[in-house]
């Protein structure tokens, strides 16, 4: 059994990752940590979680929770994770965080779009960009990962395949994101009032959100070349999802075929992406309590674009079922243990 | 033009109440109080309002609020409400409070329910009950108002007929109360987090909320006894409205004609009471948007007892629409002016 | 391996089926009936359920289902049932039916609330009431089980303990229940569009709802005696979830232990049925995608009654989970098996 | 008072036409028309219109309709509209249309992107598009109104500015728009099942939407030369609004200035549009139940792009309350008459 602990419980990852790792077969839990609700059991605070697991919450202990545990999965605001980090992994254990702080190749870049100094720059060598797709042989032997969020592991898995195989203009890129409530954290705003949220729809941080950045490292090495995109995320009223709409101007002579190739040959065989036939595309509902992201495409002769949509749920391949497919990568398991396929519709 | 202030205008139920006052046609906004968002505009903090009215909020000033003004509503929470309102009454003005505070006969009753000493008991008896369908004599002469909430006015205006016609057992009545989310208010909360709230439902505050005792003081006056009541409030996951589900037994003989008589005679005329036909019910969103509260019932011959469905909009018959309905009767106005009929529906 | 059907798999209990039934780990799936969708892939119609299945929908045909499978689901509008399960049941094979028409002892209490002759009276003994946290010892060895819905299901536990103890006034029960939408079935309909449901709440089928009857049938057994209830049923605009807030008078004498004991007594073990702690209640979210039901209560030692509340998942612990449960039984395994405990929330 | 009917009066843009001018002050109703509720009451049919308006539903005679009206609104399917507009126009009233028949300056391109012959080609130049902001003069005098509908009106007001001041390459214009479920009408179907658009989100008809046809046609005249659009409509789970995000590379030389500019010169004075300062974004709830246009944008420097985004009620502004508008027009009344400015929020 894989000894795991989670530092930051509570929040809407935390406890997602508490419901994976709780009924995974490979797993046992060790300590859950929480600042908040310290003392608690989990499952008083999450009676969803009730004849899962019963386990108190406990103040967070970098040295006893590497010794005891095989693996840590850190979930915490960035910054603060700048520091919980170095202290797990330097006294021995594996890494999955979940924040942005070991995300990125280039310390400079971190710096520029999240506005503050990075508390360990020499560790981002060592960190590797988790997302199995694109990076598994690395995943296998880290033992620090950068988990990917959910805007980030859909716009990339989107549209990385079109930019490897040199089938879209790199500059045209325009990627329009929808996400649901839970990305906005468990902490109570006005962002995320019911009565703010409900029957409305907006954007927000148009033009400067930070994983613009994440997703413009990930494109440009897809590309061979530097890619910027235009990248806006948008508020929707429900709680679970991600729906990227993504437009690029095609290069003479794409057409549909080479599109699906390049897709077929990026994800054949990949458990957790979802190809839609010819005809169909992904609705939200589609992906809902699973761990895929699924993914079709129209391709516009008319005005020479391709659009690409694509759907995830923001808490499972957006976060903890990612964290949980890296952790399989890291143990050597099969890469879809403990893993919801299925998602949950109606 | 009736001049008009509005201490506490930034919440919901003080939103609403400038939405309406800025376009009733015999109203002119003195001043909009805000401790939060002192210096901003109304229309900044509110888009919705754009075109209807600009405004500065302002800082409460008692003595000069009621000096310019020929009418106050304060929409406070229950407390503050009972330090603001004797400067204001005592000023000269009239005032409509939203509070729970001036909505007592017995201060004791009040100390018991809201567990606070009252700060001007005294008040008690200058205070009117604004329910106008059954204080409207009072309220037209009154000087200041305790205007009733959401989940009474609705369970209130559904038992009285049939408590005042002895057609039902006191003792027996049980109202399912079902709310939406701005009942909870502006304020970001765990409890009116999207996430906590959409897909989901709960009761709370389980025979121990304190609107039961304002019900059973107003039903008690119905009914000529004492009245108590098993009261029951839930949260719905939508934004406006209260619906209330009431059970009772028949008295031996009462049947179908004499309750729609009993109905009939009570809200005959009442512009702002819709009674529904056999064979149909009322819906929340037959009233969204509207200041009307409909109400239809069904006999259950089969086991004795009448059920009975009643639904408001809980920010306009339930909380702002009505304080303009006593205001109008106040000022001698049409009850119906600025005030509107039909709901917004779909 | 144990070789299953279900007749009628593309309603949302069919396909909620065939999700619990393609993951379950005793279980191979043989044939797929639909009418409406002959020919096509159920993953096609529900890409909810890629990665876990591929199968051809097909014409039903009773004989063929019966000598392959050792169990057959059937999810038919009810009298439809009517006529398919005799001929699958004398085919020899077990059958769990979701429609009302095998759960009466009487069969004119059936005709009385359905408005329908019943077609085979005959097999309304050799049916066992699928609910086996009360009728656990028959349905194992049943060969035809009535497996009950969502409202019945959540009403039933929820009362049946107080009623087998004498702590409440049979003739005092009031049942007022809240459903999501999948309720209604996939078939659309004004009651169902979103329009007419989203930011609105209503009672329908007041004193009439057929699951009244049912529920009294199995009360009744838990009171040793006739026990009449007043249900009413709502519709709520969430998708999944049964609600429900019981009110009873209390016997002289009963207080909140007693309550509490009859409860532990009825369910300790039971991995579906969460008892909550005193000061704690059940929330629709706390069970949304689990099989359990979940059930708290209060006292009103004021007014002599006792809350309580209770919530399930319609399509698991009301439908579909139910009869998987009745299938374990059936066969012998493991009443966990294949059926999640834990509700996916937020 | 104007003499107004309406032709298919119990869809949701029928309805909100009876809303509006039913509380008309310069309109009396004179028919209402439906074919399938043909003998009720609106008011039973539609009850939140209670204490609005009686009236008898009727068959729809265009003779009589148009002989004792001053102007039709017709809210009919395409092609049903095209055999019912040419009797009323003739008959000699005034006729302001819901359908896309009659928005059309060239039948070729109808016929194209409808699939349809056009059954009236002649009467398209006597018909004036009616967006008022757009082509007011025309509006005055004209007597066939082709009423723009939601995705257009949004797009059009939104990016026409610019394109008219030349300050974004025409060829480059994306527009993601997003619609609540109203916009798809009253007809129940798989599309607007609660549990199939509740808690997801989809786009469909990528690339091959009818209104993309139509907003080329008005952004063309707008920018003096061929504009072609990628116009992605995607479906969200609210029951009003129109959310469009507009993305344009920027002409060389195009700051935030000109663009500001260019807005503030198109809608200086339209009651009906307004334009966010800098730094704030529209948002749906700004505008539900609203006859406004809210328009915001941000320009992205880093990549070369305006980002625009626009919301509107699409029964009001994208619908009935833009075809009130136009009828203010025609008979020379305030524009602003029985349109309500301020949104219903929360």
């Amino acid at each position: 059994m894989i000894k795991a602990s989670i530092v930051g419980a509570t929040g809407y990852v935390g406890v997602e990752l508490v419901r994976l790792l709780a009924q995974h077969p490979e797993v046992e839990l060790v300590y859950l940590s929480s600042k908040s609700y310290e003392g608690q059991d989990i499952a008083a605070l999450y009676p969803s979680l009730a004849g899962t697991i019963h386990k108190e919450l406990v103040a967070l202990d970098e040295a006893k929770f590497a010794a005891e545990s095989d693996v840590v999965f850190t979930s915490l605001p960035h910054g603060a994770s700048g520091e919980v980090i170095p202290r797990l992994y330097e006294a021995g254990t594996r890494v999955i965080d979940m924040s942005g702080d070991f995300r990125y190749d280039d310390v400079a870049v971190y710096e520029a779009w999240y506005g503050v100094k990075h508390t360990r720059p020499d560790l981002l060598d060592a960190a590797v960009y988790g997302l199995p797709e694109l990076h598994r042989e690395e995943i296998r032997t880290a033992r620090l990962i950068g988990n990917p969020g959910c805007y980030t592991t859909c716009s990339i898995l989107a549209a990385a395949p079109l930019l490897r195989k040199g089938l879209i203009d790199p500059g045209s890129l325009i990627i329009d994101a929808k996400s649901g409530v839970t990305g906005a954290g468990a902490k109570p705003s006005a962002n995320s009032h019911f009565c703010e949220v409900d029957e409305s729809f907006k954007a927000y941080n148009v033009a400067r959100h930070r994983h613009t950045s994440e997703i413009e490292q990930e494109l440009s090495k897809a590309a061979g070349r530097e890619v910027l995109v235009s990248f806006t995320p948008h508020l929707a009223p429900f709680k679970r999802g991600i729906f990227a709409t993504l437009y690029a101007d095609l290069v003479p002579g794409a057409q549909e075929e080479a599109i699906r190739a390049a897709y077929e040959e990026a994800y054949r065989g990949e458990p957790f992406v979802t190809l839609y036939p010819a005809g169909s595309l992904p609705e939200v509902k589609h992906v809902t309590g699973s761990n895929r992201c699924a993914i079709g495409f129209v391709v516009d002769a008319r005005v020479g674009r391709v659009v690409v949509c694509a759907a995830l749920d923001n808490l499972l391949k957006g976060a903890a079922g990612q964290a949980v497919q890296n952790m399989n990568l890291l143990f050597g398991l099969a890469e879809t243990t403990g893993l919801p396929l299925a998602a949950l519709c109606p």
